[in-house]
């Protein structure tokens, strides 16, 4: 099946960039091992908890907690070498994004769900992973920052959403469309340094701020 | 039902402090959206997820993810005129801490629980959107550091339970009450600045810390 | 049974933990009783929220959220005091990661679950309550770069399941057995200052940094 195939793929990219990042924080073995697994498999873990869908995948594959242990180390070996990569490992992480949003949708909508709530779950799905790392390594998580990263995310459940249901396309040719059409996407964004307008806030007068503000 | 229109104002005044917690860290839109969303329903999903409360307000009621969103979009179109609304919010925010609070009880009742699960149900509910909120804009909490917020919550929990199983007064007039209560109990707290004594901790020796310290 | 009595005194000194280290952040004494709690019971949560073990350990005896909040009021009471226990204090926290690790464990063996999963809930119970705490100070969580802190619980696991697997001895002595080799183990890392290696990924040109690292 194409979307195992994608989401292997996915979760290995993404458990090395996890390694990475843990990496740059100077962690432990395990610390890196720890991340990369949440990177890799957390956004899967944050939709099944929120949605209720039991048992997680990782509960039910533990072969896939074991390929991104394994992946983890193995960036921990070649982690000089990686460097030269830099170019491959952001396609295949927007594959993994993109693979990520589908099967995320795909389970809200199995389960009954309407477009909000399968919309909800892809996102979650592609970009918590991201967000878990980044609160655990003491960062503002990047994916509000990146170059339309969850932005794309949503487009894709929409592009698929809009596929399945009002084309009436079948299942294999709209998760197809929905790869090429978000891989593209970020590929585009990427390339050109798109990003979403930030909303910037300051206050005029630091010291009158109330209790609601955090500063 | 009086706790739904007070739920409805109160998710919509969080997402818009949280629209402009994001806002103080340049977020993109996507992410203001995020962290309104978070700020707003979160603290019902954390308490949904623990007490497995099973589908979430926002998995069976997908209107309150559209309205905190728009909340959100709002919010940046109308920041520089927000300024001169803060003390509206902050009475908003408190209709909306107690709003939670009573909620969050209530579910745990209706579930079975008893005086000590409802009320961290209840608190949980009031208190942990604004905690998830500076976590992820990489706050420390600053719900650990407001005017008895907290505290608030839980005097209100007390209040709710007194009223209802000691003095056996309806459902309706027991919310009534408890919102009068906790509301006043707020206003009075930020009007004189009062706050919950601080715990401080220094070593005296910080060369001699050891493992389980954090510094 | 003994590992009641093992859990009662490890929650009752994570929660003391958890509290010092609020107190380090000035929090108010909600904040620290709520650190305190999070410190003692979230790995326990976390484990059956990812394994939908419901329900929690502490909503099914809420007496252990009333210990340890009871825990961290004492703990302001005597912070002062507590700096000549250091060591007592290393040694509670040794016995509470073996502990709670051979509960996590135990939890997911009656569930049904593999080595693989049944290693992830140990691991989880033993060393996600400090992880959340540190989260929730704004530290990058100390479990990644403390003395073999998480390697031990996974030893503690391994060792636990030979011995009722493999070896085929009785539940009692295997846990005696695996507390005795995971506290020693743990005394022995913490005397001599054992640590796991660590990875350490510098990028060579950090202007030429891109959307995949976090920096």
């Amino acid at each position: 099946m194409l979307l195992t195939v994608i989401y292997i793929i996915a979760i290995t990219a993404e458990a090395m960039t996890g390694a990475l990042s843990a990496g740059r924080r100077s962690m432990d073995w395990f610390g890196v091992i720890l991340i990369a697994c949440v990177t890799a498999l957390g956004g899967g873990t944050v939709r099944d908890v929120v949605l209720g869908h039991y048992p997680l995948t990782w509960v039910k594959h533990p072969e896939y907690l074991i390929l991104t242990t394994c992946a983890a180390l193995f960036t921990i070996l070649i982690a000089n070498w990686m460097k030269h990569l830099r170019n491959m490992f952001l396609l295949l992480d927007a594959l993994g994004l993109i693979g990520f949003t589908i099967i995320g949708s795909q389970v809200a909508i199995e389960m009954g769900h309407g477009f909000v709530v399968a919309g909800v779950a892809g996102v979650l799905t592609g970009v918590s992973g991201g967000i878990l790392r980044d609160i655990l390594c003491n960062d503002v998580p990047l994916v509000f920052r990146r170059e339309l990263y969850a932005s794309i995310s949503f487009a894709a459940v929409v592009f698929y959403w809009v596929c399945l249901h009002y084309i009436n396309l079948n299942l294999e040719i709209t998760v197809i469309l929905t790869l090429v059409f978000g891989f593209s996407l970020r590929v585009v964004a990427i390339y050109f340094g798109l990003e979403m307008p930030k909303f910037i806030y300051k206050e005029d007068d630091e010291s009158s701020a109330s209790s609601t503000d955090d500063h």
